[in-house]
């Protein structure tokens, strides 16, 4: 085949990444096969910095330089207030929206018996223990509105009932289906204040 | 903002990818983040590897880890005709299409005033060189069929047209403003064997 060995394995690599087929990892490739060797070097070096120096927040499991992330040692935010999510871009989209003044909690995805996720896999126990060692008053469970995000805020909504907490879910202001990540800011930020009563 | 440094460097780094916006360059960014430290190792190795091991051949300019690509180097291929293509994606396209069986030419882009992108940045004269040299007898403009790629082909065409050379230019199989890259491997097959003269 015309295509070399180096070329095809890097190609390969990048048709991995999540919605990237194989035209489009071509492209990317080509792409970086043809910038300078300066630009290339800062692209491989801003990659290997975030394994470097990013890890998770030992409170709430979002991504930090530190012990803690931004958002858990703020002295503005909240931490009465938990939002659980299921990933990491749910905290940059909620963000974003500006509405929320409370802290996270990620669970590092959702309940999915079919893909081998349990209880276990996620930061479940985790964010127990964070209710049972702090004053907190309100749980979020802000999980896509799917299948998978539904049973998972059933699943921790048992776990949380029998205690003094108000439990509330994002108002149906994403589309039903829908991934977090792609909803525009202001419906995020409709959906954070109208959030109901689970 | 709740994104931190090497997060929000590498976003900028992917965005500044062709056809990746910023949603999309969050999405690959936390995917790498996610991955096992052996999975990043090897994709970063892939991308370390086509900047180390490939270079253009040193005769058609397309991507090769020796002096002369693999097709240049083979005794199958037909010398003396020659495709001219603007990228290698192009040749990489025409090559899955399996009809052609000459050489090519990569010019490393098309003419267009107004980037900045004159005869003399484009490899046009090392094609007069390669027909100056060698016994070519067609050569074939395989450029995108758009206002550039039209005007690179006219011009192309001037430079041959006193010489005892076939010049053609790929059959309109191909959907006019569309990209050669994305069209499927049958058009491509056609448009090479209806090639028409110039």
């Amino acid at each position: 085949m015309i295509i070399s060995d180096p070329l095809r394995i890097a190609i390969e690599e990048f048709s991995r990444f999540p919605g990237i087929g194989r035209k489009t990892a071509q492209r990317l490739v080509l792409h970086l096969l043809r910038s300078h060797q300066e630009d290339f070097d800062r692209f491989i070096e801003s990659l290997t910095n975030i394994k470097l120096k990013l890890h998770y927040c030992s409170r709430c499991f979002n991504i930090t330089e530190h012990e803690l992330c931004e958002i858990c040692s703020s002295t503005k935010r909240d931490d009465k207030i938990i939002c659980v999510v299921e990933e990491i871009n749910d905290v940059i989209a909620i963000e974003k929206s500006n509405e929320f003044q409370g802290v996270y909690h990620v669970l590092g995805g959702v309940l999915s018996p079919l893909n081998g996720v349990t209880h276990e896999d996620l930061k479940i126990e985790e964010l127990m223990v964070r209710v049972e060692n702090n004053p907190v008053q309100e749980i979020i469970l802000a999980l896509n509105p799917d299948t998978e995000g539904e049973a998972t805020s059933l699943h921790i909504y048992k776990l949380l009932k029998d205690r003094e907490i108000r439990v509330t879910r994002l108002a149906r202001g994403i589309p039903i289906g829908g991934d977090l990540e792609f909803a525009d800011e202001a419906t995020i930020g409709r959906a954070v204040l109208n959030r109901v009563e689970l």
